[in-house]
């Protein structure tokens, strides 16, 4: 069990994964909103470039005051300094993953990383 | 549309998001292995630190020579150097996404990262 490290993600609200998993390269957080509900404050980063996936649902984001409308399947990259929120929608909970990484971070990745 | 960029996943064998969404601290693929079928090679990597999270069905991976069972819900971080092969189950298809940064590139992460 050196190499690596697994869980199992309960249904919560929040789960946050960096710790659980002694991630060094990521922050990651799997997050559902109920229906109306949203995330109760906006904010930006000072290093890290966000990405977005959403797992089920639909809701939407306000990025630097432009409304993105989000819905199962979508991914989307925001840069460190937009201001950001998420929103479920009326109807539907959402439920998304959030990744965190140090923008500019990665270096090579896949075939110029891998060793097969 | 600068500070962010979205783009809504097909349903594919392999989806690859780095160049669609200009990431620059991660590489992101999203990964469907129908029953019996597994990625058809072992491979480590150099630098960078992966994370996997299921997102449907079942499969396992072997890593290190010891095999970990994998279902919806499970998020697992591998080292580099692990060498690991994913597989479906024989009766279920597997999607799960993979998550590449380079090992230790984190610094600051949520509260000592964002601006509120």
């Amino acid at each position: 069990m050196n190499n690596y490290k697994k869980i199992s993600v309960a249904e919560e609200a929040r789960v946050e994964l960096h710790d659980q998993l002694n991630l060094t390269g990521a922050e990651i957080s799997i997050n559902t909103l109920p229906a109306c509900a949203s995330v109760p404050f906006v904010h930006s980063h000072k290093q890290n470039e966000e990405i977005y996936g959403i797992l089920e649902g639909e809701g939407y984001a306000v990025i630097d005051g432009e409304k993105a409308l989000l819905k199962a399947g979508d991914w989307l990259r925001i840069s460190p300094s937009a201001k950001r929120q998420f929103f479920a929608s009326d109807k539907t909970a959402i439920k998304y993953v959030c990744i965190q990484v140090k923008e500019n971070s990665l270096e090579g990745y896949t075939m110029t990383d891998a060793v097969v």
